[in-house]
């Protein structure tokens, strides 16, 4: 293997995702997929022993599993064959701390959603990005899915004329009980707002809703209308949320967000109206993109067929009818981090970086705020 | 043909629904399905010609098609074999003054939505109603839909627990257009006030939405919080909007409708979530009732069924698979009128009528000038 | 009334569909729906009592309610106001002699399926219908889809290229447990070989299936290969069936029918496929029709659509969205009638009339004795 | 990394799957999706510059890239980190002769599907997979999937009595042009008799239908009346066919296999009917298992759901709603090979073996001399 060549997998650091967490073994899978990461350092757990059991089953040398990232970005650093780059997999908290330390020390970083803990945090996190010469991405997972790129290039090259009205839900059904105070690791720092932030439910997947929103459409929300609310008694942070939109360029919309929606499993769904057609997008039937025109008969495109973009087409690793999903989506977005390392303009476009990241700030502080104070319409704060 | 046969057909005279109407053949072919019903006398159009033309198709006596609707009242009340029950399927501005006049005139009404032009007039219309003594009953077609009473039947029942969230879309696209300045007849009413009221997209569909809100969940909206638009330039009544809404016992909710969603066809669709479940219904697969189970495998009840309640299956004709649609689910509206004047109180208890009338038109009049107005959450007008 | 109005309901005298029937209800209401036909006459039962009850539900004059066939059609062939067109729905031991009396005295016919007890009648009953210089059609209830309708013509016009393959499926489940003999008055004439003839699952179901087959694609079915069971322990008639297939033209296909196929409601569906295409139909979703392209994105049709050609258009009544469903489309199959007696040779040349119903009977013969036999492939019978 | 570790990734050495190949690397990233797999050494193609590029790709040590498998056998044998499993990924004409010299050198196998190039071959291949003490397996895909596996823990557990009837299918549609004349890799070696053996839709995916309907039931497919066809003109194998399925114990079924049903993306799927009810499973909706039960409602179960078995849980590695694929699908046959290599009883269970791979090779012999013989019901080749 030589260290020229342009494929060599990057060398990853990983900070969190230890034994118990979603997350962190779909970023381990989405970024080895393609063999274009390996997994050589990390911190994953505060614990001793479970930082070394997550170490040993990912097959990571002892010598570089550490107790604290900082000790962790400062070997390193120090290291002819030291990480690259930095996975940020902890809860909330951390994504800034950790993110800015990373920065600063000269690594890449790729961050879990949403950037930091506040909106706050993420307008100074751009200042180390901006300062550092590195690149920084978040795993917005749906824009790693390769109808989700044709849609928004579709819609960016005029195909259903000026947006008019767009209608965004992330629904799910897993925290209709109190499951947070019933053993539920993940629930518990999710509802717990030193880790997760002023945002629960809408911090959670709402804010994937938003991006899916504006990247699909190319317009920004300006304005929204709010109304937050928890639902299971007992429950500190928002569980439930609906909101009204306002899109540049005039656009309507309605953006759902909900962890009480019984039965529901994670259902992200998208429609987008234009003045000669509407595009559906639904992540349970996440390989097939459905247009219906004002005239003509509908259409179905479907991942992995010819007829698709190069955007498209490049995220999909078989043909058509061979479905890939959740973690070839991740994969996605790491194999263009790595792309966009080795300089590909193309994938760095698709990188969902600070600027998302503070927009994602803003829209959960906007409705977590804008809703407890009844303002009405509220711009979007802090842009 | 006795007259003291049960099943003897009802004496039907028709208010609108000439040549180019598209609810006045269904109302007709809804009232003869099952033979409950005879079309004996209408006014079809205000032009001569063309109210003889509907009456020769539709085989009604020559004599017994006016030219008015009071002459038609006057005469089929003066008749021993005169109409019982008058069909009301003009454009909103004369639904109050038909139906109206023939409750003073001893009829039976069945009248298309919305109850009126304006809440004032509902609420006028309510003395007549009950001092009438007579039956009056308005087509919310998807009350008529069997899978929609099963659905009424399992959250009366308490299958989902209590009522936690509602989101409600109608979607059309067929308004994408000016339509209305374009030989559109019936965009040409629903756009003008003088004839539609003060609700465009709202009023046509919007309410249909709501309506069947509260049908499944037998709880009332009591406040919203609207967003109102007219999108295609050059249109006077509003095309698109979305709510915010609060029901009564703590449940949120959102309604969206509109006529400018390109390439939607007629999709009305609603989810209601419990404490324990969430159940779907879509009109594009309306004889499917789906339930998602906060625990356990999802369900599909599908119409027809024998497992099914009594009032789902009542309104089949046919074995499920055999599959009925718009027209037989508007047919058991009709059947349920047939029934009512008949004395059955379980049919009686289905019927729309004015209490959903006045509510309706609350609904439209509260959305219009609550987003006019920008005043946030507003509780629903007089009520 | 007049009798030179094109319009003018044609009389209709019926033959069985008397309580407890299914399907004499759909072919009263699918008569009426359009107001093409009165009922005026009719046998509806062997019982007296019940052939009352039946004409006092469907308001036919107690003088015209015969207690045979014989004097029904001597009667009202000498009245004036005498039915015009008979229908035939009764149990398959009927078929042909009803049929052929009617026509041999002078009246139009519209027939259940399949045509007779057997192959042997359908070829006699040829002559009669040629003779006869009267209308003679079958309910083959499936080519009354609008989208059928379209798929024949998209066929037709090459849009698929040549046919080269065809897999129908018609499956349900009902006959699961031995219900004949459980008090199920549909599945007890279907088990009797003296009333339904040699055909059991095959001549009920298996027939629309094949009649499908040879509708859509218009090419005939030369040869088949045979597999048919019964599954249910102690019936006499075949309850399974599948059947692999040769078109004319050199298509090959599968044909499968079944009603022990548990928890089936009704399901056919057809796939054709071409050199550049595949065409999907389910009487589920009756109301879509979607093709797969060799190349370029999936299309779905959807009835009720301006685009559709003018076979699909003219057989619906209200727009996309609306659902109309399977007595629409068994109306529509009515209103051919209406129109071919008027006239109408586009509408006359999609009757089935009686050279569908021979190679009904045909494919029915030779599946069930080809399949007895183990003969392999085998001719169709008799053509 | 201890040698000890149970989790030690396996050494995994590859023969064939180089540039151009669809399924090579499908293999690599379902071998180290759960880095229960690393890839040391291979044979990637027989030019040098293509398994040059594919090493380099792969990241593997120049060092063990072979130029043949035999060589490649010997050296890897004799290492102390030798690989310890041999992944064969050839066209087929190759897998018995390199499988067979795995097994001979004390490697496991993991083989892709069919077996061999003849039964003849499959059944010699049984001696050494008997003598060697070693696994050997065969990526039967479809037997990955979560939901497959709950469908097989379902029927053999009774719930749907006494199975009845398969219906098997699995249409595509890239064939339908003679692309193997048209600088298709994947469709050259696929036409190509010496390297694809006797069967070529019925080798290529036909064989996937016939493992899926034994693996769900867990009855064997006792004689078939297969219609095997030769569609597009030039061609020497089979693109297109049926057959007609006897079971042990008495049910009966049809599979349709074809490559040149025009438009078809990769549709695998399938029913299975028992006393009580209908299961349905389809590639493209592969995350749910829909049941039609005989008395009472439908029911959908779902991929990652806590209610399912434990085979379908394992099979699972993030939550219902996250839909993970092909890919892993593969990844969980590969990950069952790893712990049945750690000695787990219950996923050496689930492995597709040398006796699956016969039954394939019976099956694919049996349609296609059957077929060319005319030769009615057939008992399965060689067993």
């Amino acid at each position: 293997m030589s260290a020229t060549s342009t494929t060599r997998p990057l060398r990853l650091a990983m900070v969190g995702g230890g034994p118990g967490s979603l997350i962190g073994p779909v970023h381990r899978m989405a970024a080895k997929l393609d063999n274009r990461f390996e997994l050589v350092a990390g911190v994953f757990s505060r614990e001793a022993t479970r930082n070394s059991e997550a170490a040993a089953k990912w097959d990571v040398d002892p010598a570089r599993v550490y107790s604290d990232y900082e000790s962790m970005l400062a070997e390193e650093a120090a290291r002819d064959d030291g990480a690259e780059i930095v996975a940020v997999v902890t809860p909330n908290d951390l994504h800034f701390a950790v993110s800015a330390a990373a920065l600063r020390a000269g690594f890449h970083v790729m961050c879990d959603k949403p950037a930091t803990l506040s909106l706050a945090e993420a307008l100074e996190l751009r200042a180390y990005v901006q300062a550092a010469g590195r690149l920084y991405g978040l795993t917005y997972t749906y824009t790693g899915y390769p109808v989700v790129r044709e849609a928004r290039e579709m819609i960016a090259r005029g195909d259903l004329g000026a947006v008019r009205k767009v209608v965004v839900e992330y629904s799910q059904g897993w925290l209709s009980n109190p499951v947070e105070r019933q053993g539920s690791k993940q629930a518990e720092w999710r509802a717990d707002p030193a880790r997760a932030g002023v945002g629960g439910c809408i911090g959670d997947i709402g804010v994937h809703a938003f991006n899916l929103a504006e990247y699909l459409t190319g317009h920004r929300v300006v304005s929204l209308l709010p109304d937050v609310a928890t639902v299971v008694p007992g429950r500190t942070l928002d569980d439930d949320s609906n909101a009204l939109l306002r899109f540049e360029g005039g656009a309507r919309g309605v953006l759902i967000s909900s962890q009480i929606s019984a039965g529901a499993r994670n259902g992200l769904k998208i429609s987008v109206y234009g003045e000669t057609g509407g595009l559906h997008w639904s992540h349970e039937r996440h390989t097939e993109l459905s247009v219906d025109w004002l005239e003509g008969p509908s259409q179905t495109l479907h991942a992995g067929s010819p007829y698709l973009g190069s955007g498209a087409k490049g995220a999909s690793r078989i043909p058509s009818g061979h479905p890939e999903g959740f973690i070839e989506a991740f994969a996605n977005i790491y194999r263009d981090m790595a792309d966009a390392i080795g300089g590909d303009a193309e994938a760095a476009a698709r990188i969902q970086g600070i600027d998302e990241g503070i927009r994602g700030m803003a829209f959960i502080e906007t409705a977590i705020f804008g809703s407890r104070q009844g303002a009405g319409w509220t711009k979007l704060a802090g842009l």
